[in-house]
This record gives C-alpha cells, sequence and structure tokens, in this order.
C-alpha cells in the first residue's frame, strides 16, 4: 500500500509539478488540499479541482477557514491597527499561518505520513509551513521538492510535458497573491531597489473619478456597518469596503522588509479595505483610549504582527497579547467618515458615545472650568521637579 | 527703577494686550523678546518689532534660532522618523523648547525678574513654557496675565482700545502657526470630532496638477541634497523641498492627541516637506539597517517625540537618545526617489552603498547559492524548537 | 446641620489633629473611616475606634477590604513578580489605592461633602489619596490640614493638649507602616543616602537559627498550599509564609527610588513573604513560559507596578494588562522549593508538570535526537545572515 | 602541502580528541589557540600549550584579550546592569563572542582554509562560535568533530588511547568554567529541575566568618578603586574585589534560562565581583539618573544582554545601545559602601556629588520650600484628569 502525502496545492506550476513528482518519482499517494481564507471563489476553487484530478491526485479538497481566519488573525490585527513598518498590513503573510494549520491538521486526520509543499527556497512562506508542520506534527515528514531539486520553470515546464501535462504555463509578467486582507504584487521592479510598480500592475484600476463619503460603523473594535447596513459576517463587510474604495485605486503602496532568513524582500500591494478599516480604527482609537493605553496597545501590535510575520504565531505570548487587545477595544464603538477619492482617502472624522474629547470637560485651546491657572503653575512645577533638581547638580558639578 | 519682565512677543492680540498689561498694571519694564526658528522672514519679524515698540515696550529683540532648531530638533526627529501618534511631525510643538530656552537665556543676560507669555490655561503651550522657565531659571517669577485673568477677545481688544491701541484685531478664521518644520491649523472644525478643515483653509493651495520625481539625497541620516541641488545649510535644503512639494498640495491630516493636561486635542497641519523627508529616510533606513536597529530605533524614537511634545526635553534620558540615534545612522546615506502628484506622493525607491538588499547575497523569491534546502530544514527546526517542546507539554497536560 | 467630612483615619497623631481640627475649626460631622487590608488585628482595630469615639468623632467604620488587596493588587503584584526598581515589592504603596477607593465609595454612601486625609506636602501617599478622590469623587472637595497649615508635630501636640486630648504622642525612633505585603520602615538612617538601618530598627527578629526547606505550590500563578498544607484562602497562606519566614529575618533591603512628586525617597522594608513568594513564582516561570512570554511580561509588570506606585491604578490599561497577565499563568502551575537560612533563602528548584526543561527532548549540554549537527550549522547559518551581509557590505564600503 | 585549520583549543578531552582527529583523520596542519579573557594564569596558559604541541599540533598560541574583553564587554555589563533573567551576570556567555573573534582573526591572519571547535549540539556555545566564524568569514569553513561524530567521552578517550595519548581524562563531578566575570558550574544536579548544587561544588568556599565593609568608587560608571586603592587597569579592580568577596562565599546562585536552540538550560555559577559592582553601581544610579534615564536604560541593557547571550554582538544595533549606555554615565560617579557577610552582602549606602536626593530641595517625607500644598492640589488635579473624563464617560455609558 503506498503511504500518503498531503499537497498544499494552488493549481500553479510549482505545485503542479509536485503532484507528478510525488506520484512518478517518490511513489505516494497524493491527496491535496487547497486552503481558502476568502481569496478564492466557488469557481477558482472548482477549476484547481479538476487540475489537481487531471495530474493524479488520490483525492482533492478544498478546506474553508474564511471565519478561523477572520476571528483569529484578522480581528487582532484590526485591533492592533497592524502595519508591518508602519506600512504593510500583512496582507498575505497572515493567511500563511491560518493555511499550514488547516493543512497539517487534514493530513493528521487522512493518516498521511508526509506532507509537501511547493516553496522555494528564498521566501518566507518555507518558514511559515515549515515551522508550523513541525511544530504540530513532528512525527509528519515535510517534502519540498522545488526547493530541494533547485528547478527551474523550464526545467518542471519541461517535466510535466514529458508527462503530458500541457498547460499554459506562459509566466504572468506580476504575481498576484489575493487574499481576504490584500492583494501583494511581485514583479520585475520589486526585485530592484528604486523602481515603483506600475499603474498597469495592480488589479485594482481607478474605475470611480469622483469622491464620495464611506462610514464604517465598529462594535467593540469590530466592523459591523458600512455606510448605513448592518453586516453579521464580518468578512462581508470587508469585502463590500473593498468593492466601494478598489474604485478608487487606493491602499496601494510599496513593502520593504526583513524576512524571516535574514534578507531583504520587497513587495508591491494593494489592500483598500485593510488600509479603510485600519486607519479608521486606528482614528477612534485615539478619540476613546487613553494616552497609555495606545501606547502599550502599539507595542504589543507591533510585536503581534512581527511574530504573525515570521511564523511565530503558536507562540503562547501571542494568545496572552490578544487578551489585551480584546480588553483595550472595550471602548472602541463608534462611526468614521472617510472621504474617498482617486488614488486617496480622508479619514474626517469620528463620532463616539465614548470619545474622551468634547465630554463636557474642557476643549483643546478653550479655557475650562475644570482647573484654573493657579491648578497649571502648580502642576508644571511638580512635573518639572526632577529635572530642576537635575539642572542644579549639574551646574553645580560644573562650577 | 522699574524691574524687568521678559516677554514672549508674537504681535498677536494675547501678547499685545500683555504689553500694556504689564507696563500699566504691573508697572514693569517690559522687554519683548520674539524666538525665530524659521517661521519668520526679515519684513515679518519688522514689523513684529515696530508693534512691540509702539506698544511701549522697553526693548525689543529677535532672537535667531533656526541654527539650534535644525540642529538640536528636527535633525532628531528626521533621524527618528518621528510622526505623533503615527501622523503629526510635530510641527509647532517642536518650537516651543528650543522658544522657551532662548526666551530665558536672553531673561538671564538682561537680569530680569520676571517672564511672561501669552498662553491661555487650556493647551500645551503654557505647560511647555512654564517647564522650561521652571527648571532654567526657578528664581525668575512667571507671569501669565492671559491665563489668570481668563480674558475674552472682546475684553482684551476693549482693554487695549481704551488705552490707544487700534489695530484689525478681527480674529481669523482659522489660526495658523508657521514654522521651519510645518504649519498648525485651528478652526471651527478642529474643536468638533467629525469635521475635516476645508480645503480652503490651508495656506498651500494646489499650484501644480502635473507630476515629477523629486529626489532627494541623504547622508548619515541628514538632507543634503535636493534634485542635483547640493546645500551646506540644511535649513535651505528643507525650504527648498518646502517650495516644491507645497505646490502639490501634499502632507496635510489631522492630528489627534493626548495633551500634557490630560485632554484630548485636535488640530490640523500641512506639511510637505516633513512629510518627504521622513517617508523619504524611513524607507532608506528600511534598505539600510538591521531589523532590531530598526526595532529600538522605533521603541526610542517614539518616546522621544513624546517628551519632545510633553515640554520635558531637558530630561537628560533625551541627550542619551540623542546618542543612539546618531550612532544608528552611520549608514543612513543614499539617495531617495519620491513621485509628486497633487495631494500625494509615492515613495518610488533607493539607491545607496549600504543597502542591505541585492548585495551579492540571496534575493527574495529567488534561489540562492548562501544555503541550500536543508540549511532552512534545519533552521525552522531550532526556530521551532521551543515551541514543539510547549506543544507536546500542552497535549500531555491535555489528556 | 453640619456638613459631612469622611477622613481616614488611623490613630496617629496627624489624624487625630484632624479630627479635633474638623470639628473645631471647620464646624465638621467627623465621620472617621479605617480600611483594613489585612494588616491590622481585630485589637488594633478596636482600639483605633475607641480613639476616634473619644476625639469626638460622629461615627467610625472599619472596612475590611483585604479580599479586594488581595484579589485585585497583591494576585496580580504576584503573576507579575513585580519589585520596583528590582528591589521593592510594593509592600505600602500598593495599599493606598485599594484604602483610597473604600473611604470615597463611603463618603459617597454617607453622603459626605468632604473628604479628609492626614498626609503631608511631602510624599507620595497625599498624591495618591488625591488622584483616587478626584477621578472617582470629583464633586467631593479634599481638605488635608497637615499638608495645608504645615504644623510641626509639637504643634499638634500643643494643639490637642490645650483641647484636654492627652495621649503618648512620643515619636516612635522608627516609623513603622505593617501591611499584609510587607512593612516599610522610615528613620533617620532613611533620610541620609550612605547609611542602612540597623539590626533592631526592624520588627521582625532572628528567632530561628537553624534551616529549613519551604514548600510553596502554586496554581494559575497564585500560592495555595504553604508545605503541605492546602488553604483557600490566600491572605491565609501569605501570613502562613511570613510566619515561617520572618523568624529567620528574611526579606529585608532598603529602597531608593523616585517619587511621584520628583524627588528621590529611600525608605527600609522589610517583606519575607513577598520576597519568597515573588521570587519562588518567578523561578517557576522560568520553566514553564516560553522566552517571548517572559520578555512581555516583564515590560507589562514593570509598567503595571509603576503606575501602580503612582496612583494610576485607575487607568484602563491597568485592566488591559491584568488580562495579559491572568493569561499567561495558565501554566504556572507547580511546586517550588525554598531553603531558609538565617537572613538569606536559596530557590532550590521546582517541579511541575507544564515543565518545558527536561520535556523528554534535548538537555541542555546533551546531544539530543530531536536535531543534528547539521541541522544547527543551517540554524546558524541563517540565523547570522543579515549580519554576515551587513559585515560584507561594511567592509566594501571601508575599502 | 597541507591545508591549515585553526583550533580552539582548551587541553580538556574534546578539544585534545580534536587535534588528533584534525590530524590523522582530515591531514590538516592544525594551530591550536586559546583566547584568554583573563580567566588563566601564565602556568595554565604554558601547560596547555604543552598538551598541545605534544598532541601534535604544528604551532600554539594563546591570544591575549583580556583588555578587549573589559573594554567592549564587562564594562558595557556594569553600564547596564546586566543581569540575565533578573540573576545571572552572563559569567561565561559574554566571554564565547570575543574569543570567537580573537580566533577567527588569528585564522584569517595566517591563511587557515578551516576552523575547528569542539562543542556539542547541545549547548549555545556552539551557536555563538559559528555565527562569529560565519559571518566574519565565510570563505572559512567550520569543523566541529565532537558534534558531528556525536562520540561518548569513552570513544574520545579510547580513540586517543589507541594513539598513544594517555592522560588523567576522569570525568570531574562538577565541570567548571572560570573567567574574569565569574565562574559557571554544571553537574548532576543542574540537570533537574529540583535540586541545588551542593556547598562543596562551588570553588570558592567561605573562609571569612566575620563581617567587612567594602567601598568601590566609580567614575562616570567604571570601578576604579576598591577600598583606598585606586587602579588604572580595570580588571585589577575587579580581580580585587573577588578576591575580598570570595571569600565570604558571596554571589552563588542558579541560572535556569532558554538557550538560543530553544530548550531550557540550567547552571550554577558562583560570581562574588559581578554581584557586588552591578548592585552597587545600579544603586548609585538609582541616586544619579532620573526616572526615564533608568527606564530606558533597564529596556535597553536586557535586550543587550540577551543579543550578547545569544552569539548576535555584531549586530549593529548593539554598537547604537553602547552609544546610549556610555552617555547615561556621565554622572555615574560616587563611592559605594557594601556590608559583606558570610554568603551575603548589603548595600548600606551611596555618596555621589550628582545624588539628585538631597540635593537641597525637598526631601521624602519631610515638607519642602519648593512648593506648596495648593501646588500639589493643581498637580495632581491635571495629573487625574484623563482618568477623570475616562470615569465620567464610563458611568454616563453604564447608566
Amino acid at each position: 500500500m503506498k503511504e500518503k502525502v498531503v499537497l498544499a496545492f494552488s493549481g500553479g506550476l510549482d505545485t503542479s509539478f509536485c503532484v507528478k513528482y510525488l506520484v512518478e518519482e517518490k511513489g505516494l499517494e497524493v491527496h491535496s488540499a487547497i486552503a481558502n481564507t476568502g481569496g478564492f471563489s466557488n469557481e477558482e476553487l472548482e477549476a484547481i479541482e479538476t487540475k489537481a484530478l487531471n495530474l493524479g491526485v488520490a483525492s482533492h479538497v478544498a478546506l474553508n477557514i474564511e471565519q478561523e481566519y477572520y476571528q483569529q488573525y484578522i480581528r487582532f490585527m484590526v485591533y492592533g491597527n497592524i502595519l508591518k513598518n508602519g506600512t504593510y498590513p500583512l496582507s498575505v503573510s497572515s493567511e500563511r499561518t491560518v493555511q499550514a494549520l488547516a493543512v497539517v491538521k487534514y493530513a493528521k486526520e487522512i493518516g498521511a505520513k508526509y506532507i509537501a509543499h511547493g516553496s522555494t527556497g528564498a521566501g518566507n512562506d518555507q518558514v511559515r509551513f515549515d515551522l508550523i508542520f513541525n511544530i504540530i506534527a513532528p512525527e509528519i515528514e515535510i517534502i519540498t521538492p522545488i526547493r530541494d531539486l533547485r528547478l527551474t520553470r523550464e526545467q518542471e515546464i519541461n517535466y510535466l510535458k514529458e508527462r503530458g501535462v500541457v498547460a499554459d504555463w506562459k509566466k504572468m509578467e506580476y504575481s498576484i497573491n489575493k487574499g481576504l486582507w490584500g492583494t501583494s504584487i511581485g514583479g520585475k521592479e520589486t526585485l530592484t531597489t528604486n523602481l515603483a510598480l506600475p499603474e498597469e500592475a495592480y488589479p485594482s484600476q481607478l474605475k470611480n473619478e469622483g469622491e464620495e463619503t464611506i462610514t464604517l460603523g465598529f462594535v467593540k473594535g469590530e466592523l459591523v456597518k458600512v455606510n448605513d447596513q448592518e453586516y453579521s459576517e464580518h468578512a462581508q463587510a470587508i469585502r463590500k469596503v473593498e468593492e466601494i474604495a478598489s474604485a478608487y485605486a487606493i491602499g496601494r503602496d510599496m513593502h520593504i522588509g526583513d524576512t524571516i532568513i535574514g534578507i531583504k524582500g520587497r513587495v508591491g500591494f494593494e489592500a483598500a479595505a485593510p488600509m479603510l478599516i485600519i486607519k479608521g480604527h486606528h482614528t477612534l482609537e485615539k478619540h476613546v483610549l487613553t494616552k497609555w493605553q495606545q501606547y502599550w496597545k502599539e507595542q504589543l501590535s507591533n510585536w503581534y504582527g512581527m511574530l504573525l510575520h515570521e511564523g511565530q504565531y503558536l507562540d503562547p505570548v501571542m494568545r496572552n497579547i490578544e487578551k489585551f487587545l480584546i480588553d483595550s477595544q472595550e471602548n472602541v464603538t463608534g462611526t468614521v467618515f472617510i472621504k474617498l477619492m482617486p488614488y486617496r482617502f480622508l479619514i474626517e472624522g469620528i463620532k463616539s458615545e465614548f470619545d474622551l474629547m468634547n465630554a463636557g470637560f474642557g476643549q483643546y485651546g478653550e479655557m475650562s472650568s475644570g482647573w484654573t491657572g493657579d491648578d497649571v503653575k502648580g502642576f508644571t512645577k511638580l512635573l518639572g521637579n526632577q529635572l530642576k533638581i537635575y539642572q542644579t547638580v549639574q551646574q553645580r558639578n560644573n562650577k
């Protein structure tokens, strides 16, 4: 009886090669699986299944993990206003862990002895997959044909052609990775340090040249309302924002960052919905959170984003941080007004019952009944006390 | 003989009132001073001097502190990529401390017994001024007539009118504070939580509807070149960037933040040069600094910005942080390319001899000769070791 | 009808003076209250009540807040291993907030218009009390006779004597503040910078010159067992540890720290139980938590301790941090062995089902079957990748 | 012509095996080197050289790196009060990097093609050595016979015996690693989680049963005086402290921490001088540094200690942190008084011209002329402002 391998399958050249290779060279029974975080339509999933079966897999499955992805990942990226290096909403990197977890769970269920993925040896994804597989199922051996054999695209295409697999493998000028939380784009410019992606590289093109104001309604940090429409399912609300905002070609940028393996990597992305939701949520927080809540949220969220990016999602410190973040959202309820214009947006402001501004106390720049000039004098006198002492000590010693 | 008071004088209604009040009600010899951080032209300074003399000051002086302001403040805000709350380049707040230091130094030089400023009791500036004066010259008493008397504009105008001072005191619809590092704008919208400033509130209006690419040249973190022009004086380089970029109406936004006195404050700003310089500098750093340099720079810079904003510039921890920042800039040398378009800009990329990307080692997404697939397997095995142990312990205990 | 004032009453000279002063000079109806965090016996509480009634209060109440103090304060100081400046278990400062909250709640219940306390103007306690009273009941006015009148002990004694209150007010050589979480000690040495408290200043004297091993049993971070005795009430467990350990004169030290008002303060303390519990708990955590859990716990706990020390307990960031801390304790279950000797102790080790050491994986210093030498080579190759690139770039530029 | 290998040689069983193995099995020309950080006497170094030559090395060299070790490592560990996990002064781990750097520099000088060390595959040292060698000389190949061959002690002894090398290889009950900054001790107890090392495992036994006060004089953070003796060479001052204090059997403890390879490791140590110097220095800092200097020094120093421990010394962030630390020591000048007693010590206090306590301003617990009760009231009113607003907002929403 043949031994089973579960292959994380996307339908592209690399994983198509893997099917044939695992069947013919390794003599394994290949069970392909695709973990869908919300980026694929039913039609796309069916096309992928057909491809897999045609390539000779013993079975194929599409694992629907949109709910997990929202509840256990996107939710916290919103709570934490997570933008890697101040820029990138972890559009793709955050999907890899939830996908790896779904795949390894499936591999354990069907009693697979091996697990395979099509990563090369130069990116972050290989590390994310290997880490999760090693941690959750150290007994399952990992096979990575593309990485191990160091094959070129031509070699892969020839191998498949020789085995009767003929497909239009022509390399797209730009490699696109689309998910619920944004799309990443690689291409010849991202391999340089000085060129931006051209307009046409972005999947969403400018369709709306006017302007409009979108309102986002948050309850305890979660997006529940877009304009006047309430959403019981958060992923739907995100898709709605994306639909409206992507027509303005909003949310494009380049990310340059440190990979897990120490080299620098550069990638383009478009993420209209994530950018609006994060920036809107952040503005709401500036009104309802105290200074130190904002300070510590930022520290913990940056770290959370870093570990998530680096595949360390299973560290229990991530669960600890999530508890902090959930509690910090208690008052993050209100409406955010955002004006959309071609290629850009403007946070106009917010309304919230929990707003600490204009709460009936003093107003910035206006005199208040809450305190007197003498109170402020006392305040600054004691606030400056240590530095006054320090200054005196300095002068005494400099004499 | 009358006792001397030094008054921080701007020529506006509040400080004009202060002159008369200090002379007539307090019987003091008023010496007015304006500390110019680079926001005033010679004509403006002369007009202010004339006003002061007409109001009856015993002397007036303009203190030129542009050099100090750049060397001891702006420089570190650039090194630190400092944007308060992720948004605001501390356009005005960073000037107050250097101004207070210049004024108190002048007060000590001329042997003043008092020092006066026109702040109200509701903002940050009163605290910034009081703190510096208390720390540097605890022996000099602070007088703040506007704060102490809680006067309305009408009361101030009437008081001046009764004393023969007639001027066009009509309140501007928007209060504008212009400096070398940006302009802050207050108005009726900034007192709400949900309205943005209208287009016409911004001093710089869109003049250039085309697009162009500007190049910024940095040496050890400092801007020294704009397009092909080298600048020996950094303030000139900043002004050149502002001139070019403000024609695109770039760098406008709203800041909502925590004041030193605990209330929330909201202010608009435009800061074309600071936004381009900071974002360009930051992108360059993403290429030339290691991961942990970036991490700690961000921690320290955020803190630096917070203390600077809150008037705690004299804490010696600020000097300690500056040493860290200076050293971190050793390799921050290179050119940044930024495309300017109406209301927005795009960092196209950088060129640097110190770039850690494409340094002849592996390239992101491309296979490398620096390591093998087995190396990565070993790497992930040990990288996930603690979590694998943790997972095993969890499972054992959950049985 | 007289207006009511609630006075935080301890029975000492300052608060005794306050009773008479509030009754006679202010014409108020004085309701004294003492908030007991577990430091007072019933006998002591009765003696204090008698004093209050004799001085002329309208009513006296002892508020029992031991449970709140443990659940909402001590518990988190243990979870966080909180030692201020690496030394001081916040023995007394942590009590002030819970006491202030009990007193202000009582004042609101009985409809008091004023609230009074006996603090001087030179310490932390005045700030802690004022902060809580201002935040919870800004409508209640605060009266602080000792601080406002700047009275000397002699003046207070004379004032009382003239009003027929004769007591043995002789100043103790050392002022002692005893609570459930340790005792603080002030005296002439603590006003110097170079002298330690003498042996006799400490309330607990060495009684046991032998040695013994005490075992502390923790469940999810809380002390539940001392030697073989289980405790359903945590305060009882703490008292048991104190009883055993104080006989060895353990847990004495000096704290030098920054007060809320900017000056440096120095105080002695003895805290046998807190030191054993914290150090034992911390050692257990080193075995059961991951590296990053320990890292972030330390960051957050230090901050928590600082805000607690400075009377900022009501900042909602404190509640957010508590959620993190609670979650971090999930696996902090096990037994700690501590050898007690005169004046010192030694953590011998721990036993825990959740120990990440010796979990059947590799052992430090011994070869393991979990990975090979080649795995480590791959690991270090990629771990050093960025620095290798950096080094190359440096050399290239230094040529 | 034979190819050259440089072997880091200690004279123990593992590296003795390596000599023979590299000569006979690999056919290499072995050049042994020992990098002395101050732990070895001249006699010991000579004995090691003799061993090396007898084993058949082509040359042997002792690299004296005591100066580098103090200036570039110990100095910063003192500035940073570095105790890993709050306990361990990095006694041995801090030596490995400076040793590796000396060895790899030597290897480059003599044109070696290989570099070898005797580490096993289970500890931190292998990673520290490999990291440095990979970074500094990626062109030199690393050979680690013990790790690769997974040999037992018996196999090594037999191999040597067969080749005529007979020595007293009997395993010591405790493995001792002695250096300038303390001694680490491993043994059967450190492999358990619950047993402490016995008294006799420690190299320094109690010799002095009395007590004495030692004074340590610091100038800008560096130890320059012990009792009345000034030292121009810092290592000498450290040795003097060690000589005095080790007679009291001070500074013993157990460290349990996270290794670089993810497992937990436990080790005993004695470090009398480091503990006195660090604790004394830290106490001095509590007097002369501002609150935020202490806060940020602690953050950066902990991180510095962690990276140093983990072999990441060459990250340029370490140089950046060092600049911060150097600047923070500007005022850390003064004398510390420490009472030594059998097995323990007590910091009695300090004297410093830069002391911020007792600087002629207010004294903790005593009324001051620097501020009034009203000043404190104003201070607390504004300090509590945000929380008062928050409280009001909460109550309004909870109605």
